[in-house]
């Protein structure tokens, strides 16, 4: 059994290439300049590659190492620019040409990676893997427009596609200029984290459990869309305070110092049922342990600021 | 007022592009190879352009040209293998790239063209623009895809972009291969035409009105999807016979000679009030008359196999 992940060495890919490690041969796909230290530790049961999919000659190499699976978790992810970049363009394309070749290259089993955001999250919560799509982003849009062709893909090469959705995630080596890491960065410097009401109901996970969903959705014969989320809605202010509580920096936990974000959801929450129940997963951290695990690892960054690899 | 037609020596591409440039001036791209007998007829009034959009090149070349509007009626059309060639991938990327660069250079109206096989045709009729997509193919995905991703390049250029989902078209320069030109040509040909049983019911909208009703989506503000159709159901079989009654000879017309094909929907009727009342369209060809005029150019043709361009 040998299977290729792509974005190997992203937030959610890293730590499903070390737990695919564990588990059989891999082929990880990393971008062509990625710092590939935490990687290297779990050689050499990882065979390394390097390369663009938006490069038809990256696409090839990989089909050449005739994997029997693909766990496909590259996409343009810019913190800054993601959900209207347009390379998501160019995700989207480089997501066909890989599932195209792969299914000719005799894979028969594709697992892509969706996006909570495909929903219409203005919709009736919690969101099943059958309600209404209304992607409202450039990112969520080129996501649902490889969901549709990627269900196509495997029927015409017979290779069974997964497409696992993704809610909210959090843990270690997240961009830091997203949610959790920035209020944990700013309690950490003794800085008050300045958050919004924090009403907005999510489905936060924690990265490793999400990996680990992956790998139950990938080796389980599932097919078509399912929810990768705890099922358990929180909401953002739950999660501040908590990081209050587990920094011991309550007072600087600034709910309300922010206004609402203009068209952020204010609930959005998946039904795990098909996760839970079909690819027989369940997560392994609670939500205060998953926060404590991330504040734990952000403090060991911000002592050791210099050690090689730490991102 | 200077509008962009792609596709524009195809099926619909070149009756719309004779309607445009007698309304305002037309750059008009045909594929590299293409005969342009039927455009070079109409010139001056159309700038022709010779290129493929898979190809940056030629989408820079036409974002040069610095359009006002674009009616995109270029994708991979094959009747042999479109409905689940790869190249629809390559379609569904051309279609992105060309929004996203016309956007950037001062575009302000975009109309793509989808089709109705995005929607859940198992499900209700008449399909309304809201009705639920379920492509089965992977051109209709692909145009599902673009249709999502258009949107939200519309938003982020400020480019108002309609896509106009065609129903069954029929007439002059119809695929050979395709039902009415297949029926037509034995006919005019002496043989048996062997069709399925015909219980099959089609919206069937003749060229020209598909030609009239991308304009008037085009010309009109409306933004979103937009039903192509003649909104009058009738069925496959009563097509045979009308056609058998037009070059009199209904008794070579073999209702239920060839079985119905596996997964061919049963029922496909379009809801076209969004074009009539906001589009301002209606149709100028009754069905009979439409045939009328479609049989009558196939046997022009057959009278005059050698004459340049009749294809």
């Amino acid at each position: 059994m040998k299977v290729l992940i792509t974005g190997a060495n992203g937030f959610v890919g890293l730590p499903l290439t070390r737990l695919a490690a564990s588990r059989c041969e891999v082929v990880a796909l990393v971008s062509p300049r990625a710092n590939t230290a935490h990687l290297d530790a779990i050689a050499p049961k990882v065979t390394l590659v390097h390369g663009d999919l938006t490069d038809d000659e990256t696409i090839e190499r990989l089909a050449r190492t005739r994997p029997d699976a693909c766990i496909h978790a590259a996409w343009y992810t810019n913190a800054s620019d993601y959900l209207d970049s347009p390379r998501n363009v160019d995700s989207l394309t480089a997501t066909l040409r890989l599932a195209l070749r792969l299914g000719a290259a005799g894979c028969r089993r594709f697992v892509g990676v969706g996006t909570c955001l495909e929903y219409d999250t203005a919709g009736a919560v919690p969101l099943t893997e059958s309600s209404p799509l209304e992607p409202g982003r450039l990112y969520s849009a080129c996501k649902v427009g490889a969901w549709h062709a990627l269900r196509q893909v495997g029927r015409l090469t017979n290779m069974a596609v997964a497409w696992a959705r993704l809610f909210y995630l959090y843990g270690p080596r997240e961009d830091s200029r997203r949610f959790v890491p920035s209020v944990v960065g700013a309690l950490l410097e003794g800085r008050e984290a300045a958050v919004s009401p924090g009403g907005q109901v999510r489905d936060f996970l924690y990265v490793e459990d999400a990996a680990a969903a992956l790998w139950a959705v990938a080796s389980s014969s599932v097919q078509g869309a399912v929810n990768v989320g705890s099922g358990e809605p929180v909401t953002v202010a739950h999660i501040a305070r908590t990081l209050g509580m587990i920094v011991d920096r309550q007072r600087l936990v600034k709910l309300g110092a922010l206004p609402y974000r203009p068209g952020d959801p204010m609930s959005i929450c998946a039904d795990v049922r098909r996760l839970t129940e079909e690819c027989a997963w369940k997560p392994q951290s609670s939500l205060e342990a998953g926060l404590r695990h991330t504040v734990a690892w952000w403090r060991e960054q911000s002592t050791q600021p210099l050690r090689a690899g730490n991102k």
